[in-house]
């Protein structure tokens, strides 16, 4: 396997690197990680063991993905970003790994930190310096420490608002690209909670 | 060009470095960027293609600074600070760069978060963990996520005052060195907003 | 003295680092710093001159230790923690370095930011993404930005709950370890201030 990965950076023995993707200087990434396609790995990176990230993923510089957390396709995870895998930490003893998902297309804005044990639900967006402590839903917009939803974007990366309602779905149309999807009512009221 | 960069850093060749400016391990400066004289940049530290850095600039380990941040002379700009340039960044598309600017004097406490489009004043103070959402008034004291105008302080750092009242502005006088300074009145009054 | 260290990491002629300790990639340690036995450094660290580490301490990727800073024995200081030793910080100008304390066997949370000068109590907890800006007091777990007082936790990690008044003491009793131990009765009160 012949990787993309500048001198300086570090890429274990055994870790599976999917062609065109690049890993910047001085990042590590440890040998059973698994890294999809086309990704882009910034600078200081650290990509722990068992570490799943999917294909088309962005992860800005000194970013930390830790065991314990998998990232789906078409992923951002900005700069600075934090997860963790323990609830609890201590120096010593026993410890149990507690996992995090990433859905495909989740965006997580610079220096936020994602405590363990959460989904981000597919095209959400965590704004830049949150601290995210429960669930996002799916293509919500969720910011602040605790983070919490604001509204609601597209898979574009633009507000979404309500368009009608589908039953128990809402329809929610761009703003910008027009792009119409639904989302369950009982997520839409979550807005402002 | 001689620079002054431990062996470990990478500056990139076309890199603009002014004399008496050190940089520090495992640095990154991009082959565009544009650094003046007697600065000093830490451990990890990022500096992205096109970034503007004025003269006697202190960076922290560990900041990253992106393409459309320009920086004056004279600031500090703490470890782990993360500025931004996307307002809302996904993996994939087009993406348009939303420009910073720090004006001379400024300070940026350790571990914040500085979302694009904003301007930070001249001798402003940012506190520590502090996410910044708007722009920031010269001499402004701001913190918090979002951080708001708590109060105002001198060049020197030290709190400031008020003293009198001149026409449209307010007279501030810093607690510590004595020296007074101008700034409009309705800055004055964002303070506690 | 034969040191730990991976070859991309700098530790610097004179640091004083203990048996059984690792360092990681990408790691500085300068070199009148000391550090205890067994202890993990993780990736991109820092540890500033003069600081001082005690045994079999945790420290997570890409922290930064600056000067002034003093950790006790069984730490965890988590991921992208900041710790700042400048109150109020200016490129220029003279300095006076403001001391911080943890003591034994407390927790920092991931991409926490802990103000200079105060003091972390023993087996104290802090939650990822705080932003720590007086003293925390033994055995309290706080979080948020400024972080507060929001329960107790046992040095196992885990909750404990009041079990009866000793005097001017509260005993406390883990949840899960059963564990009991007190803590003033002051402190107690604290919680949810």
């Amino acid at each position: 396997m012949i990787v993309n990965a500048h001198e300086t950076a570090t890429v274990d023995e055994g870790a599976i690197i999917g062609s065109g993707t690049n890993i910047w200087h001085y990042s590590h990434v440890r040998g059973t990680a698994v890294i999809g396609k086309n990704c882009n790995i910034g600078h200081c990176v650290y990509i722990d063991q068992n570490v799943k990230i999917g294909n088309a993923v962005k992860i800005g510089n000194k970013a930390s993905i830790f065991q314990g957390v998998e990232i789906g396709n078409g992923c951002f995870i900005g700069p600075h970003v934090a997860f963790t895998n323990d609830k609890r930490p201590r120096s010593a003893g026993k410890w149990e790994i507690v996992r995090t998902t990433v859905m495909d297309g989740a965006s997580i804005g610079a220096n936020s930190t994602i405590l363990c044990g959460v989904t981000l639900g597919s095209d959400c967006m965590v704004g830049s310096g949150s601290v995210v402590t429960r669930d996002v839903p799916q293509n919500a917009l969720v910011y602040g420490n605790p983070a919490k939803v604001r509204g609601f974007v597209c898979s574009c990366g633009n507000d979404a608002e309500k368009s009608s309602n589908k039953g128990r779905n809402v329809a929610m149309k761009c703003v910008k690209c027009g792009k119409v999807f639904e989302i369950p009512e009982d997520v839409y009221l979550l807005c402002g909670d």
